[in-house]
């Protein structure tokens, strides 16, 4: 029990920010702070150690792939996630309940867009009271996720932070339906409290997930079920909403109703504006796959400039002798030109994308660094105006 | 001129093999050693930092690929190669002429395995004694390569040691045709060194190329060709056979005939065993891009296993918790398990072709200073033992 704390630090005045010092057995971070993806076990294309120095807290991996290939007892007998990819920071790992919506029903951004996926299977099978159906990806395989399953594969896999099974509601449902699958949800919230306590060894904690879609009532309903439920934190999760504004106010809906004294995360949303407007809202932790999914698409983040980004393939970088940013102390960012990056990319080289993927980590570590600060010094409203950001 | 030397510290009694220091203006080596293939201005999957780390002497990139993208004139406007990649060590460009060759006939391994190679267009249009007409892979645009041009693009690309133009002869070539496409060659390196003394600045050392296909007394002609002309080093060029024990009689038919104070490299092999026979035979310096093309189809270097290297994908790795060499000193063959580069691979993950990468240059880097030790040490005959080689 000692392992773990969520100690609140310093409360800006302002707003409903806020400092914290999150602890678990494999060391210490302060929030606000963002949770790199590391999916399958592994950053795409950067490793691990690389992930130290560039300043990283905090990495997550997420249940659903990794029951996949290589599944969660080979993870376990390989010495649980910590070793097995050789991150010996905290970590979290997901229930993987989103997962089983997202390539169940296609992903929320394609549904946000109201785009088909073509040529993705859909392979969410069915969703009973006792859990979900879905099929592996590799091999077909008929998989069924309960709640006290996702937590005992949790178990297995080792991650410090875990999260309770959730049904991760389509963005077009009603509110009938969101309403049964938000109060089913709870019900599995019980279960995986009833299964974590029955294995409670002390080296994990259980986050709660608020789910409720766009509808106030319900977030505030789901937001209280969390707090009235021994989780040691609050995940805010479920579709948000289709603009950046949308998800901000749902989040907003939820936040009056989860537990004060514990640490909140956003799931999967990573943009700078969602990320310094959540924390406005008193969120601690984010996550999301883009910053490291644009690098591999040639994307740079850049947010001081304009667009808050540059695609480095564009043909205007490629006699550029300037780096993407010298101020940010790695090599990524400060000893390659622009041009160099740009040639990497036309030429397909891997170099490329691992150069990128590491600018974009540095960039948001950075981000998080200068929010901490921010909140401390009473300055968030000024430092989003220097991000682009009205709060 | 006082920034290039190459001088011998020790020969060994027993064989021809040979201790030498190969200065630069980039820095010194140590002979033997390997020369790394940086094609295009990029090792694959592993930037230029990660090489220094581990133990990484010399690079070399490829004029013919640098030509097409991003073009010579470009890298030397952004400071030449070594600022362009960050690499501030030793390189060498090679002419060109070896791809023309590969490109346009297909490459000497499928030629050597009586295949063609489907689908892969011939872009070499023509070869005359003024030079090489060849397409663009990128854009099919006609390119010609000269003897003069193929300096002042080197010139521009800026690697310390630069290679004069040859043809490649195919391997299933007469003599006749062999003979006569050497000759050019001769008359192509002569018209080389007039281009390179026109614009010498001190800052660059030519090498010959030793061409004359499997005929030993084309092979002698050639080397003396090389040897009577001001070359500051010889590179043994070429189809040299279709088994290491043809590669190696044929180099063998050069080396008594290349001028003995210049260092000698061995063009495009990096087989193990090709390496510790062709030290014997006198040669410097070896390079391939066999470690590191290997290492992106799960190869893993395991010089003292039998086969001397293991697939990474097979099964058996799966829950193998050993790493795959933790003598080398890197955090890829020492701290991660094989069965988590097998899960990278299965999961195709980009991580795993770094790792392996980083892995199989740690490999022949650390076969490379065994080999010097045992030159010093007069046990070079115990060394190929060990590496259970013959020579």
């Amino acid at each position: 029990m000692t392992n773990f704390a969520f100690d609140l630090l310093h409360r800006d005045p302002a707003t409903r920010a806020r400092i914290g010092k999150l602890v678990t057995p494999h060391g210490a971070i302060e929030t606000p702070n963002f949770i790199f993806c590391a999916t399958k076990a592994a950053m795409k294309a950067c490793a691990a150690d690389t992930l130290r120095d560039l300043g990283v807290d905090i990495i997550l991996a997420n249940t659903y792939h990794l029951l996949i290939q290589p599944g969660s007892k080979l993870v376990q007998d390989m010495g649980g996630l910590h070793d097995f990819m050789q991150w010996h920071g905290p970590m979290l790992t997901d229930s993987g309940g989103y997962q089983i919506f997202a390539m169940g029903h296609g992903s929320i951004s394609a549904e946000i867009k109201r785009k088909a996926i073509p040529g993705r299977r859909r392979t969410l099978s069915q969703i009973t009271e006792d859990g979900a159906y879905f099929q592996s990806y590799t091999d077909g395989k008929q998989i069924f996720l309960t709640p006290e399953n996702s937590i005992q594969i949790q178990r297995e896999l080792g991650a410090d932070l875990i999260v309770m099974l959730d049904e991760c509601t389509p963005f077009h449902v009603d509110k009938d339906y969101t309403a049964r699958s938000m109060q089913m949800t709870h019900r599995w919230g019980d279960r995986c409290i009833a299964e974590f306590d029955r294995s409670d060894d002390g080296a994990q904690k259980l986050y709660g997930i608020v789910q409720g879609g766009v509808y106030q009532d319900l977030r505030r309903e789901a937001a209280e079920y969390t707090a009235s439920r021994p989780f040691f934190g609050t995940a805010v999760g479920g579709c948000l909403g289709d603009t950046k504004d949308a998800i901000i106010e749902i989040a907003g809906y939820a936040m009056p109703y989860v537990a004060p004294d514990r640490p909140v995360h956003l799931l999967g949303m990573g943009g700078i504006e969602e990320i310094i407007r959540g924390v406005a809202l008193g969120i601690d932790t984010f996550d999301c796959v883009s910053p490291t999914r644009m690098a591999r698409h040639g994307w740079a983040l850049a947010p001081f400039e304009p667009m808050g980004r540059i695609n480095i393939r564009n043909a205007r970088y490629r006699e550029d002798k300037s780096p993407l940013d010298d101020t940010l102390g790695n090599a990524a960012s400060g000893a390659y030109s622009k041009a160099y990056i740009h040639h990497l990319f036309k030429a397909q080289e891997i170099l490329g994308l691992q150069l990128l993927t590491q600018h974009n980590i540095a960039v948001m570590v950075r981000l998080m660094a200068d929010i901490r600060a921010a909140i401390r010094a009473g300055t968030l409203p000024e430092l989003a105006r220097r991000y682009g950001v009205t709060i």
